[in-house]
């Protein structure tokens, strides 16, 4: 019997859990789940016999360590900053781990003993990074297969609604957490290369400067640029490739409205405004318009967003920000934080919404004089509230390849992420069962 | 006899080190100058009988404080980092301090301290802060003694040009530390208050909300939002003004174009650019603007301004931002110190250029139901390229304060800054002897 410890219940676990539970019998796992919540565990494994709920501080070494000891694989679902805690644990103790979470430095830098421990330690097997790199890497080398040179790579994964459950103006509802949907591509430029030229694209931009694409039968979407676009060229092995794009999705509009949000200030997380207990959304959106004693809120907005993006206006008014009902609940609030509280009032999932993963890659390359262009795309449907399209492709790529380390298909060691062959494959024929699924065309160009 | 230590010689210190020399045989004072230049120190002194140059390392305490121990006065010049180490030596050798920055929450706790040792620690006494702040408490304090209320504070100070030497299409020159303009309001959103509104200015558009404003004989300026307009009301005692506003003085066109560079990103300073050894000022430009490869770099500038800042055009080809010869001496070089490179190269002094500093105020008050308000402002033109309009307004008020000091006249001890009348009168005053005047004008409004 193996022994399979899972840190950590919250939403994004679901769907891996499940997997665990439902292969347990057949497989002959033994599946141990912790969470500070004793309660939410007991409901995810709904009284499977192979599930066990335990409740402890995962972040407490102490407390973790003897259920790492039992285990021959570890998934920590826990916030990235904790992976490096748990993977030295695993070294020490010779247990497998699996995390969803971007490779840090110091994760890295564990790489040559985690093989001294004959362990490996897979990281940025989620979605987004995870079935990005696996989808990405099955056309990539298909291509350099048939001796074809990459000129072009762009890749966009958003977390959406799904169109039956789309009804409002941004066609946009949170599927995963908030704070980071406001925050989005702060800290920094983002960086990317095309046809050989360097570009940076500034935060007060970057809702701005956008790329258009369509996906037959789910209609328009646009893609804003991610901060980080060069680094996948390491790891792609695509170190020469003249043109590397990575970017987030949102519906047409959404980001040209989110842009004004930023060119007003509004979701600056960096100070306290003053009087944010007392705050109306009215308030808050005075308070970085042009001071006009003889226009009123509404009109100083629509001075602000000028004749040319006048059809955004409904956006915000839709959202209530010229409302005079005072903001409940914030004290010394940064404007992120009020903007955060004014947007999840109106843009959470409503009962029986359903959410939507897309994914869209565009892979150009040359072959014998010939140039053609790769499309390749997945659109997925979450289940319900609790298997929703976030958890079930967060989820289901990890516990795959659980299984694999489990059951010996995997067999290298080290601090890795699945771009080899051996680990994409299968994981990819098996997330098809589960109807997560690429739909890939191929033009030539000339 | 009494012993003055100036610490730093460098370019804001000649005309605070001229006026003690030139003091010196009248008051019976030896002005000890110390800097890591010798040279420097020596040029300034320029053989006068009562100077002694010296050389040492000011921010070492055990090489200082031996200096420290004979002066009855020291004046830190150093930068303002290293003020409240030097206010430490002061204390406990109990002699008295002097400098021309912002009191730190560290400089205000030690006024206690220096209460004790019986010394004066004057802060906030060179032009802004300094000048501004003594000419405008004398009219505020002159409004509240004919029993005023004060309705609104706006304050603007510039380091500009002198009109005889403004023959480039920015109207501006580098007269103070380069790299300070470039980084210029970034670190945080501009707040004041307005008419009992708090406003808040985020970075992106800080150069694109602005107050127009002229000065008899001296033409148009626009101001700017300072990041901290709201603790002046603390520091001048008007808690309850529904106004008050601080900004900085451009010429007309400045900001506008300077907004652009903003919004493109180009002063950003937390990330290095790729290839900056080899790069051109075409190929920095090209870096920020969205890639499209039927248009030449101008046309994509052309076509970020827009028809209706089209007029900002010649300002950028002005500065040769779409040569082709590369810059040289860049380095992992971020895109701030990129831009500094190309302004420095043609937004420098000339032989023969003077500098310019203005200042204008605009206070209003009811009084026995009538609206008054009163203007205020200088304007001062430097002397040469050493005694500049920047060095004589920062050093003036600190050397006649020293005087002060040195003679009994300014008795108070403590951390303070030029608030009280008995301090700014006679400031004022002898300043108005070296030219450094302020010309007000009072208007009934209602």
């Amino acid at each position: 019997m193996k022994t399979i410890l899972v840190l950590g219940a919250g939403l994004s676990s679901s769907s891996l859990i499940r997997y665990f539970l439902e292969n347990a019998q057949e497989n002959n796992w033994n599946v141990r789940i912790v969470d500070r919540d004793l309660e939410l565990v007991k409901q995810k494994i709904n009284g499977h016999p192979n599930g066990v709920a335990l409740t402890f501080n995962a972040l407490n070494a102490e407390e973790r360590r003897p259920e790492i000891e039992k285990a021959d694989l570890v998934i920590s679902m826990l916030p990235a900053r904790f992976h490096v805690d748990v993977a030295e644990d695993c070294i020490e103790l010779k247990t497998n781990l699996i995390t969803p979470s971007y490779i840090s430095p110091e994760m890295r830098a564990l790489d040559q003993k985690a093989k001294d421990a004959g362990i490996v330690i897979m990281n940025e097997i989620g979605v987004d990074p995870g079935i990005d790199h696996m989808s990405a890497m099955k056309i990539i080398h298909e291509i350099q297969d048939k001796g074809g040179k990459l000129t072009s790579f762009k890749s966009f994964t958003g977390g959406l609604i799904a169109p039956e459950s789309d009804n409002n103006p941004w066609n946009y509802k949170f599927t995963w957490n908030p704070r980071n949907v406001v925050l989005a591509g702060q800290g920094g430029a983002a960086s990317f290369i095309r046809n050989g030229e360097y570009k940076y694209i500034p935060y007060n931009r970057l809702f701005g400067r956008l790329d258009y694409m369509s996906v037959e039968g789910y209609g328009d979407f646009v893609g804003y640029a991610n901060r980080d676009s060069l680094s996948y060229r390491e790891t792609y092995g695509l170190q020469d490739i003249p043109t590397i794009f990575r970017g987030t999705l949102r519906r047409p509009g959404y980001c040209e409205a989110w842009n004004v949000f930023i060119e007003l200030g509004m979701t600056d997380d960096t100070y306290s405004m003053v009087g944010t207990e007392e705050l109306t959304p009215r308030g808050f959106m005075n308070a970085f318009l042009p001071y006009n004693s003889n226009l009123t809120v509404e009109e100083k907005m629509k001075a602000f967003l000028r004749e040319d993006r006048m059809h955004l206006y409904e956006k915000f008014e839709w959202l209530g920000l010229f409302k005079k009902e005072p903001l409940v609940g914030l004290e010394d609030a940064s404007p992120a934080q009020v903007l955060q509280k004014i947007l999840v009032d109106k843009l959470s999932l409503d009962e029986g919404d359903k959410d939507m993963l897309v994914m869209i890659h565009e892979f150009e390359y040359e072959l014998n004089g010939e140039r053609s262009k790769i499309t390749s795309h997945m659109v997925n449907i979450g289940e319900d509230q609790v298997y929703t399209s976030m958890s079930n492709t967060v989820g289901l790529p990890a516990a795959i390849c659980g299984k694999m380390i489990l059951t010996g298909t995997l067999k290298s060691t080290g601090v890795t992420l699945p771009i080899q062959r051996e680990v994409y494959t299968p994981i990819l024929n098996e997330l098809d069962e589960y109807g997560i699924s690429f739909l890939e065309k191929e033009l030539v160009l000339s």
